[in-house]
């Protein structure tokens, strides 16, 4: 029988996914029988492949040196599990260079080097598969790249990261803030030690770059993503949120109209009857709004050993279709022909419009209220409706206002008089709204 | 430039909307792209091809003889958009014995004769997209065949029929009755002259039958499917329902324990908190247990003439690009493995343990309710709460009660006694229960 030659590099937590998978044999019973050919993991390499995993390949199958797998003639693809730039990026040039198909599930690598990636990939005619890179679990490349094909897309919104999800709604559900919700999230190993990735927004900006490449065919630089963090939503913003009918996610965010193309990461007020609301704890969806299909959403979990080990499995399976059927290119000249498309305007988010969530501390004194609301008419901000509560608390009290639609400088500027103002206590949060369908 | 030629069988809704896409010059500019071919609609067939459509097909494209696309060797891919048994079984068999790929939506004819099809396909080495068949736009088929691969599934959950699901929304939401909700949706064209095939779950169970197939590898005869339909719930059932912390909702459900596999089609109470329960009005979403990937949903609309022609195009740009790459019958192949799996075991419903929400209607006298309890009780089936609301009304007052997990024949043996009971004006109704996750 054939064999599909794999070889691994990075046994990490996804990497040591894989080799369980593989190890299942009601799974590659299955799979052995749907492709008429055998997936065989000949080589798995990694900087430490001494401490035990949850596995059992034998150690001759094991080495410490990814050269072993970029030179071996037999192996039909690598698998590049390591994450981060370098010498993930080496590493894949060179296997794709050797005439070898890719699967990877590095997203930082993709956003910032993707097209090389892939221009490299179409020369030398092989897939590169990166279902794992968003998303976790769900399949939502093959979504947007197969099932959706044929739809003008006209927006993207993503709750993409398990860690800063969970966090928002632990303080939601438990009344907890940030710094002690996320002190439990990293003892339970739900949160890196260095957690900025995560809760900063990078990662989800990564996320978003790819998924914008491909459901609107740009080229997206990732500095071009406005991307802010969720670390200074407190319990009182969520509370607030509830009160108005909406709850706050950290949302990617890409859509386009006639001035060109939004994309973004912040945190987010939506609908708390909408659907993407009710995405909690470490689950990650996608919700997209497409031409003829309409708005179609895909939730899963967004991150997990299992999950993630599972769709680099269906990149395999999928290459090794390719491969059998004397295919080789076809999923990697798609993906190709996607990022081909135009470079489009990315609209800097000065330039959006959004309605807006503020909130001021402000001293306990006659006049506040209107001299931030005289700022706020001053650059054309309407007011929509203002909740302030408790009185004479020494640090200052809330003030929280709701705005109509407003032009994202305007507000900006008015933010930072605002924030100039003796009385104002601290600097103001804003925190931009999303009116999606429910 | 190579042209891959389609022949459309069945110009209705749905065959229109194929016409329409493939009219936009934006969609099918960019799919040309894609593919370096360009997909050419050579031929339409339908009994009707006066009635003008929204789509300027020239008129020396149309045919009254579907003999005119199934014997042309120029043809590609034959799409069947006709739906029902004959003369689509005859169209398609036919059209794969000229060794042309198949395209078709029709969820009645696959679950009753797609093993044939299949068959023939792989003897032909030719392939077959069904992408439409279940859940419209929601591309669910290739999530399950390919995107959650390598999965042991342990259950599906479906609300996948919009008519039903429409039904139910807006009776919960604007406190109309079941009768004049569907007079409305008539009215509407959201539901059919003849409704049975919708609100009766026979639709919903088609479309189980294909996911049940696809997901557990399982071949299903649609009469081991226990189906019921939505007609005799009331207001007052979904007043409780959401009393008690539920809504009710047409749900198909396959899952497979030691004992078999449990695959049925009935109105059921699902918690509010559940995702699957945000699921309201014309759209459909399909909530999968993966064994490593986990709980995953996919929503959309899962009918109406765009998303589903959307649907079939994604199948024709993939079946496209299977014959420019000569790798004829990858889907198909795939397809059929998995249908090639073992007959497995339907429990009958019978054997199933459930709650159950209870309804009945009493004469408000004293001892109606220890006489219905203690059939239940003999029944070893014990009652978790009651409701008794509203005295002396003249046709009998509801009592609504919610019950441990019991086995469905004993529940059977109860409510028929109970029926039997001089005090008990209405046959009792009685809505199985599913804790899905929130």
């Amino acid at each position: 029988m054939r064999r599909i030659n794999l070889g691994l590099i990075g046994w990490g937590t996804v990497g040591t996914g894989v080799t369980k998978i593989l190890e299942d044999k009601e799974i590659s019973g299955a799979l052995t029988a749907r492709l008429g050919a055998e997936i065989f993991l000949k080589k798995v390499a990694d900087i430490d492949i001494t401490t035990p995993r949850d596995c059992s390949i034998p150690k001759d199958r094991l080495t410490k040196n990814a050269e072993e797998i970029l030179s071996d003639p037999e192996i039909d693809i690598v698998i590049e599990l390591i994450g981060g730039i370098e010498p993930a990026l080496t590493f894949i040039l060179k296997a794709i260079d050797e005439g070898k198909n890719v699967v990877t599930a590095n997203k930082a690598l993709l956003s910032q080097h993707g097209i090389k990636i892939f221009d490299k990939a179409k020369e030398k005619g092989v897939n590169v598969g990166f279902e794992a890179s968003v998303g976790g679990g769900i399949p939502i490349i093959r979504a947007i790249t197969q099932g959706l094909i044929g739809n003008k897309i006209s927006s993207i919104y993503g709750i993409i990261n398990g860690t800063a999800n969970y966090i928002l709604t632990r303080m939601s559900d438990e009344k907890k803030g940030f710094d002690e919700v996320l002190k439990e999230a990293q003892a339970l190993g739900y949160a890196e030690a260095d957690p900025a990735y995560d809760i900063k927004g990078i990662d989800t900006a990564h996320k978003l770059a790819i998924l914008t490449t491909l459901g609107f065919g740009a080229r997206i630089s990732l500095d071009k993503i406005y991307t802010e963090g969720i670390d200074r939503i407190t319990l009182l913003d969520l509370a607030f949120a509830k009160e108005l009918g909406y709850k706050i996610k950290l949302l990617a965010l890409a859509k386009v109209d006639q001035d060109g193309l939004e994309v973004r990461v912040h945190p987010t007020m939506i609908p708390i009857d909408s659907l993407l609301s009710s995405v909690d704890g470490v689950y990650n969806a996608i919700y997209i709004i497409a031409g003829y299909t309409g708005p179609t959403m895909f939730y899963g979990q967004g991150a997990g050993q299992l999950p993630t080990a599972n769709a680099v499995l269906s990149d395999i399976v999928d290459i090794a279709q390719n491969i059998l059927s004397s295919a080789p290119g076809k999923g990697m000249t798609m993906a190709h022909k996607i990022l081909n498309l135009s470079e489009k305007a990315i609209k800097p988010i000065d330039k959006i419009i959004s309605a807006y969530y503020l909130r001021f501390s402000a001293m306990d004194r006659p006049g506040v209220l209107s001299a931030i609301a005289g700022i706020l008419g001053q650059h054309s901000i309407s007011i929509e409706s203002v909740i302030q509560k408790g009185r004479g608390e020494k640090a200052g009290v809330p003030i929280i206002m709701m705005t109509h639609e407003a032009l994202e400088s305007d507000m900006q500027k008015a933010l930072s008089e605002i924030g100039n103002l003796p009385m104002v206590v601290d600097r103001p949060l804003c925190i931009r709204m999303e009116n999606l369908p429910s």
